[in-house]
């Protein structure tokens, strides 16, 4: 059980915002967002700097959620997709927080959340952050094509996200709680197609889960939702079959994010959606919010990231895969 | 005092290595490598592909002077300069650990380290792994220009390490020790010259060192070296200013990475040189082995990171940068 740690303290989510782009807002989790923007700039003169801007909405809105300023804030855990992350780095550099780097790809959320949940837990701080966020119009740039070459999307596909994303977890007695994480492994089942990273993804989920339900000695009809993201419909097909194979049903609970943020054929967004931001909102924006008003009592929440550059999948390398798990929930016993 | 952190069960670095290329292996620290390889490809097709050979090299090397397995490390702290991390996602794959992935540009040895050093010393795991790499011919083509092209080097550029560094922190009672760390803030003062990094980053080093000594009481002679990486020439000047400014005189036992790695003149390597595995190798191949072996008692390893990207750099974006340090030690008492 080396993977999975128990959070014995039980630390607090205590806050958290999420903020989304124009397509996101027309989507079914549109109300759920703490603030919409309509402009993909973001009142910058380029998409990377908006993304950076959705990045310090998402921390500002938190923090004014929480009451805190950001001198209350012991060490943030950010990153997301862009080269060097720089979303991050330039969308919290004027805050003056202590601040550690993560790169997990799509699962940035599930592994800041873990990261700031042992560090309460074991008195390493008392207030940790976490923030992320993806952007389609950088995505598609930096990823795949210009975006005014108008390439064609495979059915596989999957629309990356425009939102942020972020969290307090501090060391106190309000719902929802963070009981236990698993710190995933790298898994590479070698596919190689960059237009179906949720075939990629769907065995790291698999590993994860599937380690902590052992470890934990625990069955799905424990929790309302296992939460994946963001593995779309091939994916999430993939990760149920995965786990029937082992004898494990999760098709009764399991919840991807990839499939909750659009109206899947009036959005036109094929396999569904990804992105850092997509796991990261949805949780922020849907789940916590649910689960500390007591109408969700447990989730196991475990985004996925595909940890590959465009660089080596063109010089013919596979997708390595990762998960990331918490479990939150909304008492402090089962 | 809440950025730095007194590790109080003093953890020990047990295993560390460091895995050079050819230029590195020639320079004044050559023959404190563990290997060395002459071909820039490490003998596969592709520059990005033998960067993540150098990532396996060093977890390999590292696991085999600790004489341990993959199996039995609980997490591996790792990152590195290339887009997506993938020298470090691409190199660790097959090892089978549960890894948290992070970035932090240049600094990625001393995050890791830190990381790792708190993980084992609040009880979090065991044993805890960090690793990181840079490469040359990667780096030129990401960052600047493709190698073919023979562009001209500004006198302020620093040279990219060819090189790979890993170790392990356990609770143990062996030298040497991580006594306390600080996680550092982001920093910009401004700087846009993406040729000119050191300048960028000394603020950095500067308000990281500065608040360790400050939070602990200590002055520059309670250690035998002040550990930079890689501020280069521009930077390290700039550093000593910056705290002679403030009243500390660092003069006397500053060190820099990136002026130890090569001879400046005959390796015609400009301001210095840079890149994760400069600071990471120059720790793991030169001041661990000396402080296991009590030939230096104390030091402060605060190596630094400029978190631009091209992207936004080319934007007209200034370059955030940051220093994580952590205090090492021969013994457990001062």
């Amino acid at each position: 059980m080396k993977a999975t740690k128990i959070l014995s303290t039980q630390p607090s989510v205590t806050a958290f915002a999420s903020i989304g782009g124009k397509k996101e807002g027309e989507g079914p989790l549109g109300d759920y967002f703490d603030k919409i923007n309509d402009d993909p700039y973001f009142s910058t003169d380029t998409y990377e700097k908006g993304e950076s801007m959705l990045q310090k909405q998402a921390v500002r809105h938190c923090l004014d959620k929480a009451g805190l300023d950001a001198g209350d804030i012991d060490v943030l855990f950010g990153g997301d997709l862009l080269n060097q992350c720089v979303g991050t780095t330039y969308g919290v550099r004027s805050f003056d927080m202590p601040f550690l780097g993560i790169y997990g790809a799509c699962s940035t959320m599930s592994q800041g959340l873990l990261m700031a949940s042992l560090f309460v837990d074991n008195g390493i701080c008392e207030r940790a952050m976490a923030v992320t966020s993806s952007h389609f119009c950088t995505a598609e740039r930096q990823y795949r094509f210009p975006l005014g070459y108008g390439g064609q999307r495979s059915p596989t596909s999957q629309w990356t996200v425009t939102a942020g994303a972020s969290l307090i977890v501090s060391r106190h007695s309000k719902p929802p709680y963070a009981r236990a994480c698993t710190i995933g492994k790298i898994v590479d089942m070698g596919v190689c197609d960059a237009s179906n990273m949720g075939a990629a993804m769907a065995p790291a989920a698999f590993a994860t889960v599937k380690s902590f339900l052992d470890d934990m000695a625990m069955q799905p009809c424990d929790f309302d939702y296992i939460v994946t993201g963001d593995l779309g419909k091939v994916g999430s097909r993939l990760f149920c079959e995965l786990m029937q194979r082992e004898g494990v049903d999760v098709s009764q609970n399991h919840k991807d994010c990839g499939l909750m943020m659009y109206h899947a054929h009036e959005q036109d967004v094929h396999s569904g959606a990804s992105g850092c931001g997509c796991a990261g909102s949805t949780l922020c924006g849907y789940f916590l919010p649910k689960l500390r008003a007591g109408e969700i009592k447990n989730i196991l929440f475990a985004a996925t990231g595909a940890l590959l550059s465009p660089t080596v999948n063109m010089q013919g390398e596979s997708i390595p895969s990762i998960s990331h798990l918490v479990w939150l929930s909304h008492g402090t016993t089962i």
